[in-house]
């Protein structure tokens, strides 16, 4: 028995949909949460991919505390922005069409900025900086989350690993797509390497008293995360500062929630996240040439990957490469799911009568 | 004889003023310059201060290397965005005259951006993203520079420590400004260490091979600055990518140079910097009623401040308390230089004709 098996992404992508359905999500809105778990998993971001789609969406589907249907109410509108209300929706629809009227102001007008409020988790945020690249636009996608991670001299969490991601179109070159949680890691590394019964790095996390620890039991049940820059010797009040700023663009300004009103995950009594998100796109024609704008950026990118290296690495990385990398390889030979989690697909697709019955590859 | 005299802010500023108008600024650019290099001495970020006089501004404004008189071309302009070419001067009255567009735009449009090519260093960031909190504001203040900092795997500098800087109001409490450098310190930290004689920590540098030193000159001659995060153990590469996203948005965007396009204070044949900005203002009225932005900053801002400490600590701060804690101070007691400093702006203005003849404070 293997311990990674291979699934097409194809395949992945179809039962979601059909387990989404079954939890009265509509059709449309189910396929486009579908298709972003499972670019998530193509991408090699396997903790924003099909391992939510139980102990995230489909238990709170089930226990109401996620509404089936996402609403687009408009809040508030300009030539420029507009604000949404999902209804306690999924975060994926909601951010999808928050994202499209945001590319259509910015076609019209230069700029657009949309927030959404009352949402869900979006999963990657990197999905949506990247729906700008189509358009030949810069797009910028920021989300509040969980509080997980405690501020610099304090030692209760209370931001999120509130991520920024923003996507830049290139000529021939891949675009620069940098979306990175403003913690040094996520959560998500955190479970990995506690449910190998590894040790992590000293500095990711601390302890309930705010000291580094190495041991992820510890950070995940009692301390929390380290922002990105860790300790205040290395400047990770800056860490600390850049969450604060997506918590107040995608929380404050959306008018969502906020800090440590955000429902957490795991709390005795389970409550909506209610989280908010700020999406951006800006129109490179609008400032120069698009095609001087992306010639200059091969140019950038150039300069950098050819840089001379340090000692023992053969590249140097452009924000996104790897990723794309990645989708590639596995479009060609599956999205490998280790085969735990493909145990905890088939049990909770037994418990919610969708059979989780897809043959791996090869 | 004391080590640090003390000045009154507004003879600091006033001599600044008679200096660059010596150097043929005209009067109203350079009291903007002067304000702003003040501001910076008031607010405790002395790297950005009067220690910048002579070596940068004056050196380059005597050497033909920047213009005395900036200019406020305009490149390109929409309802919403406005691109500015400064001709090579300074980059203060630059990104004041820019900052305003920007603020005007939002106020008819609620999203205003503006771009500088073209330009020179704009002196601390902060000063253009805190013009906003004027107009109930949340505004953004980025620039490129030059190439000081190692991308992760990289031995060489390619990028700058490109500064982040937004600035958002509150209610009662004082506003959030965030204004930070996307490397782990600026390169005026390590030039402090090594005038002192000291080591700096492990992870603020690293030299030609791009390995860790401790030695300030190495870092400095030699070597370079390492991103936000660190190596990439710490997720360097966030920081790495954050600094490349500084100079897409003031660099590529707004036609400027970039990268190792931009010219090196220190190189063999001096050359202009031309360095560009990137600006953006938002207003709040756009999204929701401004007192319940406010507020809930307030709220947001409370739940940081009031939560537990780690032990040793007794505050938590939110980004630019500090800075406005200690401008108080400096308003009362006067700006502290050192009194090396104080020699180096006598011996200067004795060179320049332009005596540096202040009193210092009690």
């Amino acid at each position: 028995m293997p311990n990674i098996l291979y699934f097409r992404p194809e395949d992945l992508e179809q039962y979601i949909v059909r387990f989404l359905t079954s939890c009265k999500v509509p059709a449309d809105q189910a396929r486009t949460t579908a298709e972003i778990l499972t670019m998530a998993d193509l991408r090699g971001i396997h903790t924003h991919g099909i391992t939510q789609l139980h102990v995230y969406y489909g238990d709170r589907l089930r226990t109401g505390l996620i509404e089936p249907v996402t609403k687009y109410a408009v809040v508030q509108e300009t030539d420029n922005t507009i604000c949404f209300d999902a209804g306690n929706g999924l975060g994926q629809p909601a951010g999808v069409h928050a994202m499209k009227a945001c590319l259509q102001k910015a076609a019209e007008h230069t700029i657009g900025v949309a927030t959404v409020r009352n949402s869900n988790h979006f999963g990657f945020a990197g999905y949506y900086s990247m729906m700008a690249l189509e358009k030949n636009m810069i797009g910028v996608s920021l989300t509040n989350s969980q509080p997980l991670m405690t501020p610099t001299y304090g030692r209760e969490c209370i931001l999120g690993t509130n991520p920024i991601s923003v996507a830049v179109p290139t000529d021939g070159k891949r675009p620069f797509v940098l979306d990175m949680a403003t913690s040094i890691v996520s959560m998500g590394k955190i479970r990995i390497a506690e449910i190998k019964g590894e040790q992590v790095p000293a500095g990711y996390g601390v302890n309930a008293q705010g000291e580094i620890t190495t041991d992820p039991s510890t950070i995940i049940n009692e301390g929390g995360l380290l922002p990105l820059g860790g300790t205040d010797i290395l400047s990770g009040y800056k860490g600390y500062g850049l969450s604060l700023l997506v918590d107040i663009l995608s929380g404050v300004l959306a008018g969502a929630r906020f800090g440590t009103n955000i429902g957490r995950r795991i709390s005795p009594v389970p409550t909506p996240v209610s989280v908010g998100h700020f999406f951006m796109a800006i129109n490179i024609e609008g400032f120069r040439p698009l095609i001087d704008f992306t010639s200059d950026m091969d140019a950038l990118i150039g300069m950098l990957v050819d840089s001379p290296k340090v000692e023992g690495q053969d590249r140097i990385f452009i924000h996104g490469e790897k990723e794309f990398e990645k989708a590639e390889e596995h479009r060609r030979s599956g999205v490998p799911l280790p085969v735990e989690v493909v145990e905890k697909l088939k049990a909770k697709g037994q418990e919610t009568k969708v059979p989780f019955d897809l043959t791996p590859l090869g």
